[in-house]
């Protein structure tokens, strides 16, 4: 895999012992050679871990160092132990690279409910701040880092060619659902060496995970600890914060998390097939995405896809219960490009060569249209396999 | 099976060819000597089904004579030829038992987006209404008519001691999950000799059909066929349209809907447990309903119970993503009456007793607390097995 790497960034992941397999890193830490701009975007439940309390405080920001992240244990459900953990790692993490305990964000992903064991901790991060490198490999096994039920690590990139110079966007990224008391998440980490402020910073990146990692599921289930952190260190120089080099840039992030968004329900336990939903001709946004959600999480349209069934009528139905009004007489539905529904009446259609086209494909593509407006969404998300209920109803037994 | 049967009732179920075995009657027809008050609550689904659109029109009504039901075939998606279909029905009916066309009910269940075979349907409305009876067995035949993938035909009933003399109430269900393009769908028919005025038996079906049938799921996908109608013929010559009257028939009336709701995700496709959610201290019934559904709809809490994982992460979290607020330091848990986990955080608890008692019932209560207010929800829902998956998914292949 080749992949940019921003200026003035170095990573390294290493292995501490949170997993017991001694070949997969389990904390990795990402430093920056100067302040930078960061931004931040985090799970909207409830009930939410003790590093995601402490980032949303953190971000935006201007003066951001490092990110430590440490897999195998959520540091969630931990009361105010776990805050003063999440704190602590933190500290160490600034130790690493000569900064302040305030200038580092912390990420955790993996069991709920028990504390961190910090001294295993505390070994990882000095072992990582030894191992500290900015070429592809150390990159790689931080990605690794991230881990927990993911088959594969996910990484994206893209240089961003501006009059004033290129600038790179690198993101990390981990999730494949939530596995119990194991619970996995999503999370996210995105570099660049462009130069921008914190308040355009922090809406850029709403604005890409909006379109991007708000837009994927694998069970509809919100994890505790989701986050997605935007570090900006301006080593490049070059300022996107305005004007032609923001649109640049933003497309470049909107690239790089979508990228990483599709991987996740891509990789989804047991998924054997990756569902894009298009919905068109919405009266506005909303609405185009609240279909497209609803029909995503359908446990009837996602089995449906797993056994290569051209079902209409599980897509078109789920439609019908998303909570927003529409003709029904005037939907029309393609499966891979085939059309099998129009304008509210089922249309005659080779299911075989339908049913052949998803079983050969691991992408999916379900366009709905409808007659309403003219906003349009788009949603991923994973097939629901026997092999994902054996991995989340088995897991203890 | 005992159970009461409203005076002035009469019913029959045949089989007219919908259905392949010939032993499962695919035809319902329950008629009532005397114009009836009808009310009705329908699919809240866009896309719904020709007898569900004309239903609709006619309730409530104080002239209902009859309802006919059929399985197999859910007249849905049929365009202009389903509603006429439809109506054809109703002439049917209405010509077995002296009637006008218009003082008849229609339901529906199965494929959708196939017509009619109206040439079976006329034979087999002419069939029932030769064999009409008000015996257990003809209503338990009748019952069976509506099946799809249930396992077993749903029947409950109550008989309400009043001063002017009892009332009886039967109500027939069916309810599996959806398959498709078969379409499985709740339907339930309630009837009762009691005297009531329209308006308020609607408003009592709502009522009842609120806290019952509007809280189940199996798999949280929502029919384009559901129906739940009642009937109230008068036979008794019992008023509860008012006061203790009403209070006393209201319970009853909640009481058969609850029996057949329960058996609803009791039977659900693959099911091996009905899951009990009840979710007390919530700052208003709309919270408490919204939380409880949506722990009844994770995955993640269905496949824990199917493993018999005492899984307090996924059911904690699933609460903490409802879109409710509440204070997450203040929630408690117990699952099947054991605490697992208090004001916030998980407590010691012996799993493998907790996971036992899990495996050795069918039945699993999850009860949360919250501290927000005094209201309460309870929705039940069945638990999702690799079974569930493989019915769903390989229903074609």
């Amino acid at each position: 895999m080749a992949f940019c790497i921003p200026r003035g960034f170095r990573a390294a992941g290493v292995h501490c012992g949170l997993k017991r397999n001694p070949n997969k890193p389990d904390v990795a830490l990402i430093v920056s050679d100067r302040p930078s701009t960061a931004a931040g975007v985090y799970t909207q439940n409830v009930v939410c871990a003790a590093p995601v309390r402490l980032d949303r405080q953190r971000t935006p920001s201007d003066s951001i160092r490092a990110v430590v992240v440490n897999s195998g244990n959520a540091n969630a459900c931990t009361g105010e132990q776990g805050d003063r953990d999440a704190l602590q790692m933190a500290e160490w993490a600034a130790q690493a690279c000569g900064a302040d305990g305030s200038q580092v964000l912390v990420l955790s992903t993996g069991i709920i409910g028990e504390l961190l064991p910090m001294d295993r901790i505390q070994r990882g991060i000095e072992a990582a701040s030894s191992r500290l490198g900015s070429d592809e490999e150390t990159f790689e096994t931080a990605a690794r880092g991230l881990l927990t039920t993911d088959s594969t690590h996910k990484i994206a990139s893209d240089e961003v060619p501006l009059d004033a110079g290129p600038v790179r966007i690198l993101g990390i990224a981990k999730g494949a659902a939530m596995i119990g008391p194991n619970m996995a998440t999503m999370l996210a980490v995105i570099l660049t060496d462009a130069v921008i402020d914190p308040q355009t910073a922090q809406q850029l990146l709403a604005t890409a995970t909006d379109d991007t990692f708000n837009c994927i599921s694998v069970e509809g289930h919100v994890s505790t600890n989701d986050s997605v952190v935007l570090l900006a260190n301006g080593a490049s120089g070059t300022d996107v914060s305005a004007g032609r080099e923001k649109d640049l840039f933003t497309t470049g992030l909107c690239h790089v998390c979508e990228d990483l968004a599709r991987a996740i329900p891509s990789d989804g336990e047991g998924a054997t097939h990756l569902i894009t939903i298009e919905i068109h001709g919405c009266a506005n946004r909303e609405n185009a995405r609240r279909i497209a959600k609803t029909v995503a999480n359908s446990p009837l349209v996602k089995t449906a896809i797993a056994g290569a069934d051209p079902n209409w009528g599980r897509i078109v139905s789920a439609a019908g219960y998303a909570g927003v009004q529409f003709d029904p007489m005037m939907v029309s539905l393609h499966v891979n490009g085939l059309l099998l529904y129009e304008r509210g009446v089922p249309v005659p259609f080779d299911g075989a060569k339908v049913s052949q086209s998803i079983r050969d494909h691991r992408d999916t593509s379900i366009v709905l249209l409808f007659s309403e407006g003219s906003s349009s969404a788009r949603f991923w998300t994973s097939d629901l396999t026997a092999e994902y209920v054996r991995l989340n109803a088995d897991y203890h037994t």
